[in-house]
């Protein structure tokens, strides 16, 4: 697999993931509108890498500012700021934002260029942690799959959305690499298909055996084939327990529920905002209606016609059988 | 709302509903193996128009017979077949060509061009007996609307359909022609988008308020809208009550269930077959792996990768909280 982040002198470079998988493109970042501009166009995506590249992009323009250093400060926040308004769900963004903020601050006395490589070994510990935490995680989820298990995910919670093994597809991964899992079936996680896209070409690399549908056959997929796990990632868990992740998820978990089969949420305790006391207090982004329009930039419907687009839905904890963390499992009631 | 079937001398014409809604193109078709064609292929496509255009193709090919009297009926026996074959789950084709082999049985006696005359006007009474099928289920159906309804829906079960006014949206409209529709919420379906390609277009040539959403989306929608009711179509409804409509109808039902959102399946009483006990004895189309794997022709996945898909699924009687046919409207349990 492809590293999904990586600096390259002063620039960050990022796999393009809006041209996978046809096209496996890198491309480099130089600037803070750049980088706010490939999260918003999900160029960069997946709750954890979405952090991990904020905080690349922030310790990048630390170490290239050649300004005055009495408004270094000011363009710090302006920069923060503007990759804070990029996607308001994903949590991971605003704790790497703040916990980016803090060495800041704790080293704002250094010459430039040490507070600069202090923000680029602070943003690399970062990626270096998610890999690690995914990886626990990834061994504490796969204890509760059983051999021969058939796994149905949404969207794409793998290698491409983290910094390396991924949340659901690292539990999936784990499993895999302990011969655990017979099959994943990949719902195509309209509008942008990451599903289709991402986790299917993740899964096929890894020759992990995956079977694609559209999310309209997860209920169908759910009652005729023997799915034995139902397994998301997340963007965004409450105190309680209740969690955004990409749309559908919510009803993945509904189906889940009615057929009885376990429903599991994956995630670093990044993902976790203790401050929100439920899942009504988070917020979910509604994106451009041609994204749902439009497939591959051609109109699929009557171009004047009203959409509603959200991009993440909230899952209520009572639909949740556990959440897999890198500090364990937790079971509901949940307290993090 | 244009015609989507009629006779045209001895060809019938089709409006080819691929191209929709980009081109309004009709189709002349010829033979029994272009009407065969256009039932796979979705140019002609809704279980009541399916068993309408195949008696059309019926008539349509003995008025054009000039082969040797004596082999006709070996001939219509092998065109029936070939008709019967292109959709295993739409009941309503295989009543439609036992309609039509039974007036061809009463007649055959008759001079050719006579018993061509009496299928083509069987077949033209079916075309008009359905239209007034789904403007009498339309009327039974809106009486269990309340003004100011926001109704959700999935797939086509339109005027395009039918021959006319719709199943699920003759009930929409039937309630909007009152003013009781306040929005629809029409669910794209892929794999072939006919939500989003035919009933938006449908819907707004009728002026009827229409939001679009993508599959995985209805479950929010149903949580965070006012939704008043789930109303589909049915291409097989068995004795039980049981239900076969397009891929994700099911779990829109399992999600109205959670919601506390009433859940109706709008369809004639030529949909019911009451020689399957209950929805276990439904055959289920798979389509082809490339409508998954593509949209309008080009790849959205791993051209390789392994895709299943159904194009219906089977509903549960104890899911749908009535069904509405032109004799009324049947409450659980069921028995028609």
């Amino acid at each position: 697999m492809e590293k999904t982040i990586y600096f390259e002198e002063d620039a960050v470079v990022i796999l393009d993931q809006t041209k996978l998988p046809g096209q496996v493109v890198f491309e480099k970042i130089e600037t803070i509108d750049q980088a706010a501009e490939a999260i918003k166009k999900l160029k960069v995506r997946g709750a954890p890498l979405i952090g991990v590249a904020a905080a690349f992009a922030l310790a990048m323009a630390v170490k290239k500012y050649s300004g005055p250093e009495q408004v270094l400060e000011a363009n710090f926040r302006d920069w923060k700021n503007t990759l804070a308004s990029t996607r308001p769900t994903a949590v991971n963004l605003f704790w790497a934002l703040e916990r980016m903020e803090r060495v800041y601050r704790e080293n704002r006395k250094k010459p430039l260029a040490e507070l600069g490589n202090t923000l680029k070994a602070e943003a690399e510990a970062m990626y270096q942690e998610d890999i690690e935490a995914n990886k626990a995680l990834g061994d504490f989820g796969q204890e509760l799959l059983k051999p021969g298990s058939t796994v149905l995910t949404i969207c794409n919670a793998g290698a491409l959305a983290t910094c390396g093994h991924g949340t659901a597809l690292g539990v999936i991964r784990s499993g895999a690499q302990r011969g655990k899992i017979d099959r994943v079936y990949a719902c195509e996680t309209r509008p942008l298909l990451q599903g289709a896209r991402l986790t299917v070409w993740e899964l096929m690399q890894d020759k992990i055996p995956v079977t694609l549908i559209t999310d309209n056959m997860a209920g169908y997929t759910m009652k005729t084939k023997k799915i034995d796990a139902v397994i998301a990632g997340a963007d965004c868990i409450a105190a309680n327990g209740d969690t955004a992740n990409k749309i559908g998820t919510s009803t993945l978990a509904v189906l889940a529920d009615y057929y009885d089969i376990p429903f599991y949420i994956a995630a670093p305790m990044s993902t976790i905002n203790t401050e929100l006391p439920s899942g009504d207090s988070i917020p979910i982004e509604e994106r451009d209606p041609d994204e749902v329009r439009q497939i591959r930039g051609s109109f699929v419907t009557v171009p004047q016609v009203e959409v509603f687009s959200p991009a993440f839905d909230v899952t209520s904890n009572e639909l949740i059988d556990a959440i897999i963390t890198e500090k364990g499992v937790f079971r509901p009631p949940y307290a993090f």
